[in-house]
């Protein structure tokens, strides 16, 4: 089995660093091509995987000619969108063109709203592909799309609860906590534009059929997570709430949280007070210059975090609902140690927790272990081989009964 | 008597405001030269005063030829100096060289530390000045030194404790309460590279002959300010200390306060987590850009924030000491209110409790009612005369006996 790898970035390179691992004389893996614009970054992942299955290439990723070049040099069977969500309609489009199999791992608000980025959501952004789920189908292809850790390995995790756990799941909370602390006063994971977008647009959760919206940061609330400890969380829109709502029969309730510590929310704030945090040019010594571009030139580089941050991160789902005839409430999460994910494939646990349940998720379609045809979330195939795999991959999980459960105030 | 103006900044335009509205048929003041590097400036002012004794000029101060060409065409007998503390030194020089009497008003760290401005504090800065005072004494000629509030009317306020409500002075407190709101999340009343060395430079108060030196915001406290309510307040290194401590007999123990609002702080701490308050260049898209002149651009315009700024301030001391051989404490303050201030002299009362002292203590100068020749501070001359025109001229004090006393922590 043949993989295009489109984007070689930290979650990029996590995927590969765990695919050469995990299946190391070959047994389904024949081929992994290592693509980006910037060449020199993956000939380094290629030259730090020694070995041939893993070659580089530059590749142009809006350009879908370069794209299905390589398709054709390798004759891959999938293509492994490991980009910027803005790539993801032409890459699912050359997939389709080229006859290869598809999947990316979109990143909730990483897409702004077309219209009002930095105050609206945008609902539905998934819809571009599931319109052409029959297509896929016709032609025996099969796309699986947001297939990263929250939208992705929390999407399994509802299923898996609902197939083993539930007769009918009422609630869902996915939850969201990095507890990772990198020593800066502030710095940001990645381009601090979407960190605004996140604590400037509103949120929105997911009630009796339909949408809930809520002002920016509105809905507040404290957790005590496993191995972390407590942390205060505030209530995100974030796209896998579109496909449970979909996908997960007789949900009443989906909510997503993030955390968020105070002193990253103040330095958002004052930022935005005076006008750093603008995407508007401001003209300066007769130049016109972007405020938020100008902070990011200041703030230490997304990259240079993974080496000191130190700490957890938990990404899980709490949900509930009745279980021959009684209530019923369970806890199913990860927890991922930065430093241990550094060691293991040179990034923190923010591009581990990303990269690594992707790679299980193509795992799944190149073994065949997934494979209706059509456009899919994971949530729709059997959860169990791919629960086992984050077991074995270095993701492992926990189901816990009777867990503490969430209040917000507002 | 015929005043040369140097810088018609909101200061000097405070200055010449009051000067025509305190006497308005010349029976002192025959001329009062508006000179600045920027004409249209002056001839703003000019035309607003509408009075033919107020004459518009261009000049650059640090040009000692432009500035003596002006005080032999206009014959002037004073070189009022309202021009940023740097320039001191020359236009000082240039006074003595032409034979006239001169002041200035100048404003602690705005001159910043030679070596170290963001961190040292600039102690012993008016030096120079002193160094000269025989060259003054031998010529006849009288210059007076940092007459605006404080430095200035407070050091005249100490001289007037000591002379009608003290035997002995033991301690001087000088409380600069600026109880304004701009309305802003985050704005400065002048050049954010001056608030920034107020927040960042280590203090220093003046107990038992030495100095004390403390690290920056070290010594807080809270003070409830007639007129205006609890502030939190810092000790800050202010110039006066030097030549209270000087110029008071017998004084244990001198502080300068100023208050700061937590929002203003936390904002200044965001900034400099990031970067924003750097002096250091940063090279962005091909261009160097010092940050905290960048963040200068995106904040209010100073100027703007006159209309706007509603409240008071409250500038004064607490003195404590001995008086018939009882211990006594009295607190003398003078409060202005923005609004009034910018009704009158269209500028707020930053401008105008700078402008108007010095107003007062040049018209001592000019109507002879302090002519001892030499380099002093107002605290070394007769203090009723001054208090008096105080009061008349629209910066009232009050005497508060037994008033609340200052408690610090750290």
């Amino acid at each position: 089995m043949k993989i295009l790898m489109v984007g070689t970035g930290g979650v990029g390179e996590a995927a590969a660093v765990i695919a050469k691992q995990r299946d190391p004389n070959g047994d389904w893996l024949k081929l992994m091509v290592l693509s980006d614009f910037n060449l020199e970054r993956a000939q380094a992942v290629s030259e730090r995987l020694a070995d041939a299955r893993f070659p580089a290439e530059k590749v142009n990723a809006r350009n879908k000619d370069e794209v299905k070049a390589l398709i054709e040099k390798y004759q891959a069977d999938l293509l492994f969108n490991a980009c910027d969500p803005s790539f993801n309609e032409t890459l699912f489009d050359v997939a389709y063109e080229c006859g290869v199999r598809y999947s990316d791992m979109a990143l909730s608000l990483s897409i702004p709203h077309p219209t009002d980025p930095y105050h609206k959501t945008n609902v539905k952004m998934g819809d571009y592909q599931f319109a052409k789920h029959e297509d896929w189908e016709k032609r025996g292809l099969l796309a699986l799309v947001g297939i990263g850790m929250d939208p992705g390995a929390v999407n399994v995790f509802a299923r898996f609860a609902q197939k083993h756990y539930f007769d009918e799941i009422h609630t869902i909370d996915i939850l969201d906590c990095n507890g990772g602390d990198h020593g800066y006063p502030f710095a940001t994971n990645f381009n601090p534009e979407i960190n605004l977008r996140e604590v400037s647009a509103n949120g929105s959760y997911w009630e009796n059929g339909h949408w809930v919206e809520t002002k920016p940061m509105e809905i507040k609330s404290r957790y005590n997570f496993p191995k972390i400890g407590e942390k205060d969380m505030y209530l995100l829109h974030h796209e896998e709430i579109e496909s449970l709502a979909r996908n997960i029969s007789g949900v009443r309730r989906i909510r997503f949280f993030m955390t968020f510590g105070q002193s990253y929310l103040t330095h958002m704030q004052c930022l935005e007070n005076v006008g750093m945090l603008s995407t508007s040019p401001v003209s300066f010594n007769g130049q016109e210059i972007v405020p938020i571009q100008f902070l990011k030139e200041l703030l230490p580089d997304p990259a240079s975090l993974g080496p000191r941050t130190v700490g957890k991160t938990n990404i899980g789902c709490i949900f509930t609902g009745i279980k021959d005839g009684k209530e019923k409430t369970i806890y199913i999460y990860n927890v991922c140690d930065h430093q241990e994910c550094y060691k293991e494939v040179g990034s923190q646990a923010i591009s581990y927790t990303t990269g690594v349940p992707a790679m299980i998720g193509a795992m799944m379609v190149v073994t065949g272990q997934w494979k209706t045809p059509g456009v899919f979330n994971v949530e729709e195939f059997d959860p169990d081989p791919y629960m086992e795999a984050l077991n074995q991959w270095g993701l492992p999980w926990v189901v816990c009964e009777a867990p503490e459960t969430v209040t917000v105030w507002r």
